[in-house]
């Protein structure tokens, strides 16, 4: 398989009940911050048609290190305590490798 | 939640043992050609770093009808034939609603 340094993942988060909509936004103030972040190809933010307090985050990196650099600032500064408040459960991480297709930065 | 028309969807593939690599391809070969497809705005195929027979497509479509009719097309035309070959199982989809963030089209 071609190697690639890009790497992605799918993360899934569950709102505590009724809090999905506010999930959701918190995430998406949370990605506007990814745009910024050096390496970050994507971070966008999903809606679950058919489970309403079910948000998925689709993350693309240009490497390892851009990703590791991002997700480990500091969790005030990313916005990510707002996100924490309102998560029933910890987030599930599904990780991939970008490997080509359209769409992928 | 913000209604949007955008749909997309993560689509996991397993190959038939030893063939993730040639699933892989023929999903890329596939990718071509929906770049192409009015309304593609994301067909991205991934590898699973822990899962060497597994593939993720991450889709994202400008609407529900326009990834209807990319999906819909002649399963030759879309090099789709080629794909199901070498399915060891049906594919898996987990419906999302895009919502924003950096990377979506």
């Amino acid at each position: 398989m071609e190697t690639s340094e890009r790497v992605g993942r799918y993360v899934r988060m569950v709102a505590v009940e009724g809090q999905g909509t506010e999930l959701a936004a918190a995430l998406l103030r949370v990605a506007d911050g990814m745009s910024v972040q050096p390496g970050c190809l994507a971070y966008v933010v999903n809606a679950a048609p058919d489970e309403p307090d079910t948000v998925w985050v689709t993350e693309v990196w240009s490497d390892p290190a851009a990703s590791e650099a991002a997700l480990n600032r500091d969790i005030g500064e990313a916005g990510l305590g707002a996100v924490l408040e309102l998560l029933a459960a910890p987030p599930e991480y599904i990780e991939v490798t970008p490997l080509g297709g359209p769409g992928l930065p």
